[in-house]
């Protein structure tokens, strides 16, 4: 196998199992076993078992930064933020690990939290907070309106939509094909509520 | 010690272990070793370390059945969202341990999630769903909204505020002191958006 096989292999194998049992709970055994590869073989690639898994954080956290583009384009704020709730569901949709380690690292903070979770999550929220206040500039937005309790209201009826959606499956239609109609109806009432 | 007081003190000192490590992250052992008690006390109160787990998922989560207090008081379904938010902050504020029990169950559910965890999730939601088709009825509320994607953004707005509190603590002022004006802007943003 070549190398780059080889390391994506291990990875691959390891994320379903750092992702029930967190860092601690997964031996380098476990993940050599899982990738059937030899141990020494974890370390060769990541220097062990903590490298692993911040290779694996730094992948499911890069989806992250992808935001960026969407501080670059010549839109719309209200658009942008559209943009934003977009691109979360379509990152729940395409990494069904990504909600484990997000709560698992707020929750219950490895050191990846400060250098790689962290970081991540504050360029987000700064990003729409940038919005908000370009928003506010061309007063689109009602001035009376707290920046950071807004974009992080925003920010809570998307995610949290996805972290229930194990519990609340038989009362609400939580099926991909509902996506559109949640998005639009998300960023209605969120417009009506900042709009001037 | 007295049965209660000994059964309280295995509790009070699992909590936090469980929080950190999981069901299965921790063994009966240190359960013990942590209350100061023989091992053998475990199965006395408890009947083992899953008995334990579920004993104290069932007070964390007895706490969102106080919610049914504000389904059967005589106000304004407006007033009854507002109180639902208002309990959702305070019981964060006086359990910290909460949010770790709750995201872990949703991300990696035990056999306590269907037996405990989503009934009261359920229950939650299922008061929420009333509450707003009680002022649909009363031609309150707009009626091309979803009434599930409604009561799911609330609850995302209060719940994710809490959740993201460790990764935000530079761009956001988190204290409790500044919950009410939190509150009050959370049901600001989200009656502009639902009312007629």
């Amino acid at each position: 196998m070549a190398d780059k096989d080889c390391r994506e292999n291990i990875i691959a194998s390891a994320v379903p199992l750092f992702a029930a049992k967190g860092l601690n709970g997964v031996s380098v055994r476990e993940l050599a076993s899982a990738a059937g590869v030899n141990l020494s073989m974890i370390s060769y690639y990541f220097g062990g078992k903590e490298g692993l898994y911040a290779a694996i954080l730094t992948e499911q956290f890069a989806i992250l930064r992808t935001l960026d583009e969407i501080d670059q384009m010549e839109i719309d704020t209200l658009q942008k933020f559209e943009l934003y709730v977009r691109a979360t569901v379509s990152r729940y949709r395409k990494n069904p690990y990504l909600l484990r380690f997000y709560t698992s690292e707020l929750t219950n903070p490895t050191a990846c939290f400060e250098t790689i979770v962290k970081p991540a999550i504050n360029k987000v929220v700064q990003m729409l907070l940038d919005n908000f206040t370009d928003g506010l500039s061309h007063k689109k937005f009602r001035e009376d309106l707290d920046p950071a309790d807004t974009v992080l209201a925003l920010a809570g009826m998307i995610n949290f939509y996805f972290l229930l959606e194990p519990a609340t499956a038989e009362l609400v239609d939580h099926t991909p094909e509902r996506d559109e109609k949640l998005i639009r109806h998300i960023m209605d009432i969120f417009s009506r509520g900042i709009l001037k």
